[in-house]
């Protein structure tokens, strides 16, 4: 290997709210040589994640922060390209939180798992059958219990989540309703993701729209955004609903939390059930979610959309970009792996 | 049975929030006979539920409104006086939705059961061996699921329904932390009820007294109030902690739903699971409930307290007296048998 310099995206300053670019700076370093039971990875593909605003975060989360001063926490994934550990090869493809960086050095704990899925994108390892696609299985499936015929409604329903959860809820049989920001993400939502109906948040009529789609009832809605959009599904809740609580992308703070309509009402009434989780107390579930998720992408039944900015530098302003909505798809940033 | 008139409390205008003695009129009417199939249940004791403000409320709820007109809708306990139905012999004990009136004419069907904790005070038919306690015990058990050594906060913690909760999670051995407001309800929790902590709501420094007395998390919140003191729990949940929504007494009208906090990071960050129930969907709930209560009043394990109104000229007021705080325990409206 030769010698050549590792570029770094490192927290610096923390923010209140959603990391902009300012609060990352890039270094360089020189390439890791491993030590024994050590390899180095070349990272491919950085993942850029709404939960990331969490990561950075001071406030009180389901993750101890990234560090100031240290390399963005990130899952990404790439090829062993040095390694002195019996069981990983160079060569092998990789998945596991290697960091917003171009080579990182790990021990064997750190790798997630072995890429097997050759005939796909190494990219679908962090999204579709990755971080993203194991959510939306975990959260749809064993928290929002879906029974066929019943109406699921997503927010962020274009996104790297959301896009999951639609399709797989219609895989087990139910009428899906994506609720998205703009025409060109509902249309997507509609033509690509094959939602029954995609209403868009932005629109001034949106509460109408979205009892349109909603006429029904709502048996069950994935959270990803809460905030306004959330309040407008609320009061659509059928009998028994389930409310999966994976995100809250709209709220831009909570220090303090923002104030909203009470849903305690709806909650008793409904005799709803809302629940949250955070897929990583769930990683005994990820290959038995990842089988299903590599054969309906096989199969052409789940499609995906990747979002790729281009080299590292794209990385300290990606995330900032995510809530701005600019992303169309899961969003990635590519490395440049051909030069070395 | 001689001729005498039998009063009623009818429903005569539907109030935007909590019914008030402007709702309802006192009317005269005869005491009904029974035609075939049928029971006159003579009533001993009326009962005044919080729940009674959605009972009669228009705005969306668990069951019907009650129609302007009629005879306000009430759990009451009483004696047959008069039957043409041969399973229900005169001098019955027995309850039922019998209303708010003296005399009530009622089918075999609209008998709940026969009162056969002989050995115990007819009134405990309405509240700890009624819908309270079978609230509670639902509730808590059911649905807040608690484990030994865990922390259990109720809210309404000296009414008839939290003491019940504090009481059964005590003998599950929980921590158990009541919420109440004022001094005399503080003691009437830790004195007879057993709290382990209670705290007043309406002292100026409520949130640090709640935070002392839950300074190991809160492991399961059964919510009666929902609002501001909701808002306090809401800050100290424990990971995978169970929130029982069973009540918003606190909340004088949710036409429009009140703005307070948003809930959403709370309940993903803690992976919670709020979760509303109606009891009146688990009828065949309650004979197993009533057992394991009756069994634990006996033996001094459950205790309650009854707050017992006069004659049925109390009944207009009773429900605004309980969202005004003014009740000691279970609100009743003792109805004078001797006198017939």
């Amino acid at each position: 290997m030769t010698l050549r310099s590792n570029r770094q995206v490192v927290l610096t300053s923390r923010p209140d709210g959603i990391p902009q670019a300012e609060h990352f700076r890039i270094v360089e370093t020189t390439v890791p040589v491993p030590g024994a039971g050590q390899v180095v990875v070349r990272n491919e593909w950085l993942s850029v994640e709404p939960a990331m605003r969490g990561w950075v975060s001071a406030v009180a989360n389901y993750s101890e922060p990234v560090a100031l001063g240290s390399v963005m926490r990130s899952f990404a994934a790439g090829r062993i390209v040095a390694s002195q550990h019996p069981d990983w090869p160079v060569g092998t493809a990789v998945t596991g939180m290697f960091g917003w960086q171009e080579f990182a050095l790990v021990d064997g704990t750190q790798i997630e798992r072995r890429i097997d899925e050759v005939d796909l994108p190494l990219s679908t390892a962090l999204g579709v059958l990755g971080i993203n696609g194991v959510t939306a299985h975990y959260g749809l499936l064993q928290i929002g219990q879906p029974k066929p015929g019943e109406t699921v409604v997503v927010s962020t329903a274009a996104g790297a989540v959301g896009s999951c959860v639609g399709q797989i809820a219609r895989l087990h049989g139910c009428r899906t309703v994506g609720i998205t920001g703009g025409e060109v993400k509902r249309e997507l939502c509609m033509e690509r993701f094959g939602f029954d109906q995609a209403v868009d948040y932005k629109a001034p009529d949106f509460p109408e729209r979205l009892a349109d789609a909603c006429s029904g009832g709502v048996d069950v809605y994935f959270d990803n955004t809460a905030g306004p959009v959330t309040d407008a599904v609320m009061t659509h809740l059928t009998i028994g609903a389930r409310i999966v609580v994976c995100g809250t992308a709209s709220i831009p703070s909570w220090n303090p939390p923002p104030l909203g309509p009470r849903i305690e009402r709806h909650i008793l009434v409904k005799r709803a059930r809302m629940q949250g989780f955070v897929i990583f107390d769930h990683l005994d579930y990820y290959a038995q979610a990842r089988t299903d998720l590599a054969e309906w992408v096989r199969g052409g039944q789940l499609k995906y959309v990747e979002d790729m900015l281009d080299g590292i530098e794209a990385a300290p302003d990606a995330i900032a970009g995510l809530y701005r909505g600019e992303n169309l798809g899961k969003r990635l940033i590519h490395l440049n792996a051909g030069q070395m």
